[in-house]
């Protein structure tokens, strides 16, 4: 997870050092948020399922972190990955939900400077179609500095389902998020960079 | 509205006690919102609307308190029925439009301690298809505690039409809620607990 | 952009002084937020747009004003449109993605005293049946005041698709928000005002 050619924000070959157009290759992290994940007394299945997605998508994943649900602890480990510079993208895994330890996403509402509340609405909007208990979901998203945190829901099941959902735009994402975008690719329409 | 086996958390006999599987009796309160209700110039409607939903589901639900649309009031309220551990759930209702005195979300944003956007954004959205007004509802929803406060709308019927889109999943919020989810019933796709 | 008939609170003879029923004329004004726009490097396509459609709808708009992505000066602006008690609906557009410099959604949010999430919900979800970047809009929407403070997209064509979504409500949110929607309107949902 060492410097890419974006990090420093767009570069003029920007091009040519990626390859395919403008496509960024997208630095991830994981993080699964369980008590009994970080005990080791409960297998953490939803991790490396985030981890194969974001792979098959081209995305280059750092080792999965796993920390129980303190939320002082997930905190520090969100600054940690933000503040780094080697990380685009968070996915976040655990801890959404109304159960009485589940605070990834204050966690998350915590440590990001601006919110990104499409990617909830967008999962929930689809998971609804699934099941109506999509709507305890509490997944946010936000941005600290130029890396994404999206809180994906605890199940390997669920995490697959709302990854294809966020999986179309991610790369646009980033792209948007180091700066670039407005160099090689179609605007945003939030975004008046044309 | 006295102890319940849930109350303390999950119990080894939890199933026995609540008679059916892992089904908990849903302990609720219904709090209306406004200052002719509450005046006494105008009959509530929406608040026995509430109730007799509630009660259909299966829920205790004490007697329907009216507030005037006074920011102060609803919090003191929304505060007191959470904290005295009697009540798993809160459904207001009234003040949730953009006239001027409605308060009731900055009253329950203002108290909980987690965010719970899926239930507004899951009413809007099936509100939407019957009138483009739907959008200026601005209910939240939120947990204090073990409690969980969700804003209806004002009118009797709205209160019936979103009634239909929550009521699927408010047991297993409960569930969720006291800790008892993760012992009897299939797990929550935002929590790890499996 | 002189006072209206409803700018002091509902009138008794509102009907009349208004012309069609309740129906209130909108007194609109349009941000550009926009580095480029400001420093007249680029033409502001999107402002006229949505000058265009709100006078389509029977607005009264003012001059657009063009301001650049800096969070203090959005903010600046939209108190001084707000308070100034000439505008009843404020249209932004451009700074709601992911760009490093968006900000217009912070500024929004810094300033508002109520939250109107059911117009960034409504305008994402259905820009998502046409992409997914849709996703990525961080629109949000509150009121200041009397004033309503909407984030639009920054191109003109995803203004004029978002406007197609807000467009319906807009007259009713206005007279709900002068106070005079419970003397002449069909209650709204999320009022108890019958």
């Amino acid at each position: 997870m060492t410097g890419h050619a974006h990090a420093g924000g767009p570069s003029p070959d920007f091009a040519q050092v990626e390859g395919e157009g403008c496509a960024v290759r997208i630095r991830a992290a994981v993080v699964t948020v369980s008590d009994k994940g970080h005990a080791g007394i409960r297998e953490d299945a939803s991790g490396p399922a985030l981890r194969d997605l974001l792979e098959e998508l081209g995305a280059e994943v750092a080792p999965i972190h796993v920390v129980p649900d303190e939320q002082d602890q997930i905190e520090a480990l969100l600054i940690r990955l933000a503040d780094g510079g080697d990380v685009d993208v968070v996915l976040t895994t655990g801890g959404t939900g109304l159960a009485p330890r589940d605070r990834t996403p204050e966690a998350t509402l915590a440590v990001v400077d601006r919110l990104a509340p499409g990617f909830g609405e967008a999962m929930r909007a689809a998971s609804l179609a699934i099941t109506p208990r999509a709507m305890l979901s509490r997944a946010t998203a936000g941005v600290r500095g130029r890396t994404l945190i999206i809180n994906m829901p605890g199940s390997p099941k669920a995490c697959r389902e709302n990854f294809a959902v966020i999986a179309p735009c991610l790369e646009h994402a980033v792209e948007t998020l180091v700066g670039g975008a407005y160099e090689c690719a179609t605007p945003d329409p939030g975004s008046d960079r044309g």
